[in-house]
Parts: structure tokens; C-alpha cells; sequence
């Protein structure tokens, strides 16, 4: 069958209805519950699944960043990545813009290194950002603070 | 700052660094942890974040379905969704094609009604659908069981 083939080879996510807006997410053996905003009927028992998408983006540059900046031999005492983003009004209410803020901490960690580190992930390796950027504008930032 | 005045409106998510490939995800007070591919040095303490995008879309498509199902006065008895997602084997590594199942229990579940939600969600309502469709083949189907 067709569908078989092409599943074989697949990534796979599901989710499960367990009552109101409320689903029991699944990706391979890690469950994630998500639920809507509370105006649209969420009880509060998971994040709303859009917000995944800004998750996904955000540790899918996050691990491209921290494994070139360790290939370039920065020593990186901490690291977080936030993104931002700003839905549209208008259905189906995407993100028109996604900030996206490097935070990398270590005493002598390069700035050259982590620009070319995000440049490198946004431009070339991170697959949610190569799939959304024909549609939504993405701005990105870094900090560089001393390790205390 | 234009910065602030921009998040200020904005939806949020974050990763920080654990160690390794290990990430702690955050979404508002929701933690969900993430982790890369065991060839990639992941650890598997959480999915890889590419498939959130999967779950996120799951979801998304999910929810608007149940909740036009529900304003035709459908009554679901069960409700899962299941999405696959081929990757290409070339960097940025996107998903070229996602499969979306979708699966509705019910002894008097209308197939039309079911079909138009299907609709709408793909073509209206489901913003992560409308973010990548301009890039990734998207295809769908429906299963009606009974309620037993």
C-alpha cells in the first residue's frame, strides 16, 4: 500500500482527545498534553499546540548552535535560546514575525564564533526555520554574558 | 526600546542548556524537555525538536476539527490524529511531505461533516498548517469508526 511505504521511513507525532480542548500528545515514547487558551476553551492542561512550533524552532537552532560553537572550541558555561513570536489577527492567525534571542554565557566565548554559529543555523541547518521563513519575517539577537 | 514593545504582545518559548543535547523546553509554566537524535549525542531525555512541529500541527488541526465536529452537534466518541512527516536527506533537512490522519469515533459521525472540518482546518484555521504548506506537500485522510 502506498501510505505504508511512505510512513515507513516517517517522523511521527499523534495526539489523543481526552476531554474539552484537552489532547494527550505523543512523539515516539515521550507524552505531551496540549490544550487550547483558556477564551477558547482550554482547561490549562498543556501549552497551546501552536506554541510548539515556537519550542521546536527554539531547540532546533539551540542544539546547531551549541554543537558548532563546541566544534569551534568555546567554552560555554550556559546557553538559552527565547523566541518570541507575533501572530496575525486575521485567520489562520500565523506568526507574521519570530524574534529569536541567543543568550550564551562563558567568560571567553567569541563573538564571531556565535555569529557564525547562528548565521550557519539559520541559513543553512535548522529545518523549522527553513520551513517557516517564506512566511513568517525572523529576526534574531545575541548576548554574550561573563560566566559568574 | 522597539524590542519590549514588540514581545510585549508576542507568544513565547525558551530552551536552556542541560548538558549534552539537553535541553529544558519552557511554554508559559509548561516544562517540556528536549533532546537530540541518538546519532546526534542526544541522551533521550525528550523528543528531538523537529517533531514538535508535528505535534504542534497535530494538534492545531486536531482542535479546530473537534470543535467544528462539535458545532455540527456530531458526537465523537473518540478522536485522534496522527501525523507523519518525510524528511529530505539534504541540510536544512525539512520535511518534504507530512501525512495527516485523522481518526473519529462514533456510531452516527457524518463523513461530510467530517470532511468540511477537515477543510477548513487545512485551508483556514490551522495556522502551523498555513506556515509550512508553502514548502512541505501536505496530504490527509479520514477513518469514521463505530463506537463500540
Amino acid at each position: 500500500m502506498q501510505t505504508n511505504e511512505k510512513v515507513q521511513n516517517a517522523e511521527s507525532a499523534s495526539v489523543s482527545l481526552v476531554s474539552g480542548m484537552h489532547f494527550a500528545g505523543e512523539i515516539d515514547d515521550f507524552r505531551i498534553d496540549i490544550d487550547g487558551e483558556k477564551e477558547e476553551g482550554g482547561g490549562g492542561d498543556g501549552p497551546q499546540p501552536l506554541r510548539l512550533l515556537l519550542l521546536g524552532l527554539a531547540g532546533c537552532t539551540a542544539m546547531d548552535v551549541i554543537s558548532i560553537l563546541r566544534k569551534k572550541r568555546q567554552e560555554v558555561a550556559g546557553f538559552e535560546v527565547e523566541v518570541h513570536g507575533r501572530r496575525v489577527s486575521e485567520h489562520p492567525r500565523v506568526y507574521e514575525s519570530i524574534e529569536i534571542l541567543y543568550r550564551v554565557r562563558g567568560s571567553s566565548v567569541e563573538s564571531r564564533a556565535v555569529e557564525r554559529a547562528i548565521e550557519l543555523s539559520e541559513n543553512r541547518y535548522c529545518p523549522v526555520i527553513a520551513m517557516v521563513d517564506e512566511s513568517v519575517e525572523i529576526v534574531s539577537r545575541y548576548q554574550i554574558e561573563p560566566d559568574d
